[in-house]
């Protein structure tokens, strides 16, 4: 059951590059590519099928690595009161910032949230992705991450979309937990984590490591319980302050280090080494109006990967679109439109541990791909916000969102 | 043959503030609205068709108020070679920047001037736009510029949106009068304007005021030869410097004056007493990297309505989504949600002199708006990218894209 695609242009994205195909064609068999090259060399053969893809740019699917996409409520409210004078301080004392979320999520029944996250999630699929990782996050006890997190498989068996499930406990100190940090940890090292896991809920396990969240002590403790259940780690480091979360990542072999804002030339150094990658969050960075830039100059000379997400988020990035995170990459953080979707196609894979099946196209990898009505690569960066006309394959198969 | 639209939410942008009905409903007969008010007051009668737009917030349908959707080529290329290093100064010797849309602009037939700008303006309506304004200016002689005209026309024609064609012929000047500005002027003030004028395709007369582009002098040339013809001036101003082109455009009683991040105060006192709209590009500030903000305070506190639109250009706004623009004018500009949105609703049709048919939902306007599936009016502003849904309504029918 052999397929084939042609009258198309590919970037591969093989090795985080363009690694262009010009005049391409593209065998798949069933979800597998078989084989990928320029026309002229293609094999004779009997195809089930042949798809004239009119001129279009090839791309692979876009991978969202870094979401919390999966929440009850919006912030709309507080981002109107913000903008009508009322103060941080303020808005905290209502009740307001991610305590809100956790109570709206606390509040929320499995299918509300996945009635809303179903929305969002659809319009990050309109516009190219075919993978996408979720975090819990805003649950913050046993029964409530569960929830999320069974929210994220379901809305994989639901859209067609891959979802890895990234178990965010260590995210923010719940109430019932109050100036209990370190209880809070040990209820997260001893219950929750060890719980999930036996669920099979869980694919990778994160926290949020900054002087407002959780210390690099704290979060050892939880990356050493991850260790002992076999869960690769991700963590949310250097976005307020440089406190070498980054670091502590990469000697835990983390799949990916994020925001990273603050992070020194030592934590790029200790990732290249370790193979972590850094996901840059552009989203948050424009919302927030941070000026700290990440130091894409020793990420590149370490030959660190870069990976972009959008951070979908009702706090600090409510983002539903990752083509509008590549352009924020280029404008804000100054990347190449290349190295862009590179972060959104391969070093993304590998951020979520799917860099061999998934993140270029390659003979044995995974047919998740795009075929963009565009005039170059560039122009998925270029174009901000909208819609551009496309048709989205995954597995092999078209989709419709 | 009266319709029924209840079950909703409607933020009327009456006077360019929300003017919320809660639990509201709305008569339209024909193209325009009828009754509008409390469904608890709805007057009895006999509806050829009733809506239940399920729990929607109705708001008047966006306008895109300053756009050059019309154009050849794209400049992603460019976009690229900035990021990759080159210097623009290395661009422009190798012909690019304004120039070389002007080039592809000459050399695209009416036809392909048509088809890429209707997916570029595609997306946008799919965005919620009902009304949006296109300006010549990449064709800068009588036969180029009717060519863009036409296509602006026609693009009103087959789609289901409410276009204004505004010339731009004084937006830079084309190769062929190089070294001489007041030439060209005249050229334009001679026989460009009087002919595309003659031809109909001309709603407003608009020229760029900029040290790199044309002086005041050379402008108000233009705008006494647009006053002759009856036709309304607008004029791009105070972008990279101050040379009062926006109390120049006060003067003539333009219809808006647009970027404006360099103008005085002065200018502020001088649009406000002739009614001239102050338009924000934020899609330009955010890609060009500006940091000189206009003057939000100056504006507020005398009075002058304000608009936001996306430019819409290849060179400095590559934006096809006004919601996009919403949430920059929030985030970079500091406006609220409610002054961004009356940006894109009622202070922006009056910016296209039609302030008293469209831009709010009252009684004898045009039954032109957006049912969206949000939680509030200021999720409008607060979404980055992607897409809400929605259902279109233009002239009181169902439209899609
Ligand atoms: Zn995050
Ligand atoms: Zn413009």
């Amino acid at each position: 059951m052999k397929t084939l695609w042609q009258h198309c242009h590919i970037a591969t994205m093989a090795q985080g590059r363009y690694s262009i195909i010009e005049d391409a064609a593209m065998i798949t068999a069933g979800p597998l590519i078989e084989w990928i090259g320029p026309r002229t060399e293609l094999p004779a053969g009997d195809y089930a099928q042949v798809h004239d893809l009119q001129g279009a740019w090839v791309t692979p699917g876009l991978i969202d690595c870094h979401t919390h996409t999966v929440f009850g409520g919006n912030r709309s409210g507080e981002f109107e009161q913000r903008l009508q004078g009322v103060s941080y301080a303020e808005i905290a004392a209502r009740g307001g910032g991610i305590a809100s979320t956790v109570r709206a999520t606390r509040a929320a029944t499995e299918d509300e949230l996945f009635a809303s996250a179903h929305k969002r999630l659809r319009s990050l699929l309109r516009d190219g992705v075919t993978t996408v990782e979720i975090k819990s996050g805003y649950g913050l006890d046993l029964a409530n991450e569960r929830k999320m997190l069974r929210v994220a498989r379901r809305l994989g068996q639901e859209l067609p979309v891959s979802v890895r499930s990234t178990c965010l406990a260590a995210h923010a100190l719940p109430p019932e937990y109050a100036d209990r940090a370190d209880d809070y940890i040990t209820h997260i090292c001893e219950q929750m984590l060890p719980a999930l896991a036996a669920e099979g809920l869980v694919n990778a396990v994160d926290a949020f490591c900054e002087y407002l969240a959780f210390s690099p002590e704290q979060v050892e403790r939880v990356f050493v319980v991850a260790r002992q259940l076999g869960l690769p780690v991700k963590l949310h480091a250097e976005q307020l302050s440089s406190l070498h979360g980054s670091s502590l990542a990469a000697r835990y072999q983390a799949l990916s280090a994020d925001h990273l804002e603050f992070m020194t030339e030592e934590d790029a150094i200790a990732m290249a080494a370790s193979g972590t990658v850094a996901v840059l969050l552009p989203g948050a960075f424009y919302f927030l109006r941070e000026t700290q830039l990440p130091p894409m100059e020793a990420l590149r000379k370490h030959g660190v990967k870069i990976a972009i997400a959008s951070d979908l988020n009702p706090g600090t990035s409510p983002a539903l679109s990752v083509r509008l995170m590549l352009n924020m990459a280029c404008t804000l953080f100054r990347m190449t439109p290349e190295e862009a979707l590179a972060g959104a196609t391969q070093h993304a894979a590998t951020a979520l541990g799917m860099g061999d099946t998934h993140g270029s196209l390659e003979v044995g990898k995974v047919a998740d791909f795009v075929a963009w009505q565009i005039d170059r690569p560039a122009d998925l960066a270029y174009w901000l916000g909208g819609e551009l006309d496309k048709r989205v394959v995954r597995h092999g198969v078209d989709v419709t969102v």
